[in-house]
C-alpha cells in the first residue's frame, strides 16, 4: 500500500478504484471510475469492504464519507464484469452436469456486493454519503445504507433493474431501511427514477444543496457528527438496528446495560466532566 | 361468464358488482356500486379475490389498476351485509349452546375481507389505486395495499370503524404497512380523516390531480411500470415483503439466488440482449 | 393524595413533580419542575407510572394529555439524579468485589424509564402531547411514545446524549417507533436538533401552532379522539402495535376476531344503534 502524509492527522492511500484520503478522524472514500460514472467492479467492490475493515480496526476513523468522482456518484454495477460473471457461470453450467455442489458465479458476485451494503449499514463508525449526478442501481443501495445523505441538486436517482430484466436483489433490504417498505415497493415497480426535490421529501437524502454549497453542507454534517462521541454512536446505532425488529419492552435490558456501560466507561466520565466544567470533551474539535 | 372481445388485446368480463376489462396486460377493475358509493358487500370481496386470481393464473395480466364507478372509490363495508352477519351471528349465538365449537359469522366475513386484502397486498402484479370522492374504512384499507396510490384532489380518506364502536381489525396492518405505525396509530386514535394535501405528505397518495388530468397521470404510471419485466418485478416484491420482517444480512442468500435466477432467465437474458441492441425489450410497449 | 374536586366531572389530584387534573374523560398531566425546564427526577418516574396505572384502572380516563409546566415540556433526566445514581453505583462495584450477582444502580433507574416509555407506548388509552420549547433526551423519547403530538412553533429537540458521551438507550425504540429506523439513525449520530418546521416534516410532531392557538388547537384534537369508542380504540392500538412485527396474512385470525367481539360488544352495539338513529352515541361528548 503506498501512503503519504500530507500533514500530522491526514494520509492517503492508493487503491485501484478508490481514492482514499483520511483528514483527522474523518475517511475520505471516492469511487473513481469516473470513465464509467463509477460504475462498480468487483475490485471496487473489495476495496471498499478493505476500506471499512481497516477504518473500523484502526481506531483513529470516526467517519466515512462516501461519494463519486467526476460529478457522478455510481451507476451501479459494472456491465463488463456482470458479463464475465454471466460467462463464468455459463461455464459453471456446463460442469454441472460433472459435479455437485455447483457454485453460482452470478450470485456469488451478487453476494459480495449484498455483504458490501451490509457492512456499511451495520458499522459502527458514522456514515455520509454526498450523492451528485447518477444514482442508479448498486449505487442506490449504497446511498441507502449511510447514515446520513447531502445531495446537489442535480443528483439523480434511478432502479433500472427490473426494466433490464433482473431483480434489485441485493438493495431491496436497504430500499425497505431508508424508504420504508410500501414507498420501496412503489420505486421498485415503477422502475425508481427520482429527482432532488423528491427524494428530499422521501428521506431518501436529508439535504439537498447547490453544487458549490455542498462542501460547506458536508463540513456542517461533519462537525455535528464529531461532536458526539464514537463509542456512543456506535452503541447507539447498534441499539437502533435492533429495535427495528424487536418489541420495544423485550429492548429494556438491553438498552439499560448499553447506557450503564457508557456511563461508566471512559466516553461518559470524560462527558459529564466537560459538562460540569463548562469545556467541550476531548473527541469534540477543540 | 358473459365475455365480450372488443380488440384483439381488449376483453371485459361481467360482475355483479365489478365492471372488468382487460387493455392488454392491464386488467382495470372498477368497484361498480356508484348508488352505495361502492360500499364492498360479500358478493364484491369474493369478485374481487376471483379477478385477481384470474388474473394471476391467465398470464396475460400484469397490472391490476382498482377504481369506484360515479366519483368515490369506496366507503367501505355495506352495513346492510354487515347486519345480516349480524344476524347470522344471534342466531349462531343460540346454536352454540348446542354445539361446539361454535361459528362467529362476523368473524368469519371480516376475516374474507382480511383475506383479500391480503391477496392483493401479496400479488406479484402490479397493482394501482385511482381514489376519487370517498375513501373510507375497507376502501382506505384497498388503497393501502396497492403498490401506487394516484388521487384527484377531492379525495378524503376516513376511518369510522372507532366512531361506530368498531376495530378497523383487518386494515390496521396495511395501515402500517403504507404509513408506519405511528401514523397509522395517530389516524386510528382520531378517526382518520384526511384530505388531499396531507395524504400526499403522509404518502397515503403518491400523486395528487385535478380530476380532468387524472387518466393522463394514470396512463404515466401505467408507461413506467410497463417497461419493467413482471417476473422482475414480482420477484423483487417477494424479497420487498420479506425484508420488513427479516434482518438485511439474513437476506443476502435469498437475494442472491434470486437476483442471479432473474440473469439467467429469459427476461434476464431478453434485457441484456435489448440493452445492447439500444432497443426496447419485448415486455415494453414499443 | 390530597384531591380537590372543581366540578362533577374534574378532579385534580396532588403529585410531588406533576400537575394531574381530570376533566370528564381527559387527563390533563402536567411536568411540573419548571426550575429544571421539567428535568425527569426519579420520583418524576415514579409518579408518571402511578398517574398511568390509576387512569387505566380507574375507568374515567380515555385520554392522557401530557405536557410541561413554564413553556417547556422536558430537558431529559435530571443530571442530580443521575449523579446520586453513578454513586450508588460506584458503592456497588466496591461490593461487587464481595457478592455477586451486583445489582447496577445506573441500569437500574434507565431500566425503570424504560418501562415508563413502554407503560405509555403500550396503553390502551389515546395519548397526547403538547410540546413547547425544550424536548431532549428522555423528554423526546416521552414525545415519540404518544399517539398525537402538537406543538407550538418554538419547539426543540434535541437529543444530548451521545454528545455527553452516553447513549439514548431507552429512547432508541421509540425513535424509531415514530421516525422509523432511518431518520432515527441519522439523528442520533448528528446529534438530533430538530426544529418545529422539520419537526412536523418528518412527523415528530402532527400539528405546529402559534403559543396561542395551541388550547384550542388541543381541543380539536380532543375532540376528535372523543368521538371514538375508548374500547375499540384500545383494541385498534394492540393490534397495530402486533402488526409492527407480524406479516399481514398471521394477523387475519386476531383481527377477524378483535373485530367480531367489538361489533358484538356494548360499543358496536350502541354505534349501530346510534347510526341508525342518526344520533351521537354516548361515548361521545352530547
Amino acid at each position: 500500500m503506498n501512503t503519504a502524509t500530507a500533514t500530522p492527522t491526514a494520509t492517503a492511500t492508493a487503491f485501484e478504484t478508490l481514492q482514499v484520503r483520511r483528514e483527522g478522524g474523518v475517511l475520505h472514500v471516492t469511487l473513481d471510475r469516473p470513465e464509467a460514472r463509477n460504475a462498480m467492479t468487483m475490485a471496487m467492490v473489495r476495496e471498499l469492504r478493505t476500506v471499512l475493515h481497516d477504518a473500523q480496526s484502526g481506531g483513529e476513523v470516526r467517519v466515512i464519507v462516501l461519494r463519486g468522482a467526476g460529478g457522478h456518484f455510481c451507476a451501479g454495477a459494472d456491465l463488463k464484469d456482470m458479463a464475465a460473471a454471466r460467462m463464468r457461470a455459463a461455464q459453471a453450467d456446463d460442469r454441472q452436469r460433472q459435479v455437485e455442489p455447483a457454485v453460482d458465479p452470478m450470485a456469488e458476485v451478487n453476494a459480495r456486493f449484498g455483504e458490501l451494503c451490509v457492512a456499511y449499514a451495520g458499522t459502527g463508525l458514522a456514515t455520509v454519503a454526498v450523492l451528485e449526478g447518477t444514482v442508479m442501481g448498486g449505487g442506490f443501495g449504497l446511498a441507502c445504507v449511510v447514515d446520513v445523505a447531502i445531495a446537489t441538486d442535480n443528483v439523480v436517482f434511478r432502479l433500472p433493474e427490473t426494466s433490464l430484466g433482473v431483480v434489485p436483489a441485493q438493495i431491496a433490504p436497504f430500499l425497505v431501511e431508508r424508504l420504508g417498505y410500501a414507498e420501496a415497493k412503489r420505486l421498485a415497480v415503477t422502475g425508481g427514477r427520482v429527482y432532488a426535490a423528491q427524494a428530499h421529501a422521501l428521506r431518501l437524502v436529508h439535504e439537498v444543496h447547490a453544487p458549490e454549497a455542498l462542501d460547506a453542507a458536508l463540513a456542517r454534517v461533519l462537525h455535528d457528527i464529531l461532536q458526539c462521541a464514537p463509542g456512543a454512536i456506535s452503541s447507539t446505532k447498534a441499539l437502533l438496528a435492533q429495535a427495528r425488529f424487536t418489541p420495544p419492552s423485550a429492548m429494556i435490558p438491553a438498552a439499560a446495560a448499553a447506557f450503564s456501560r457508557s456511563a461508566h466507561g471512559p466516553e461518559g466520565i470524560e462527558g459529564t466532566a466537560a459538562f460540569l466544567a463548562k469545556r467541550k470533551p476531548k473527541w469534540a474539535p477543540q
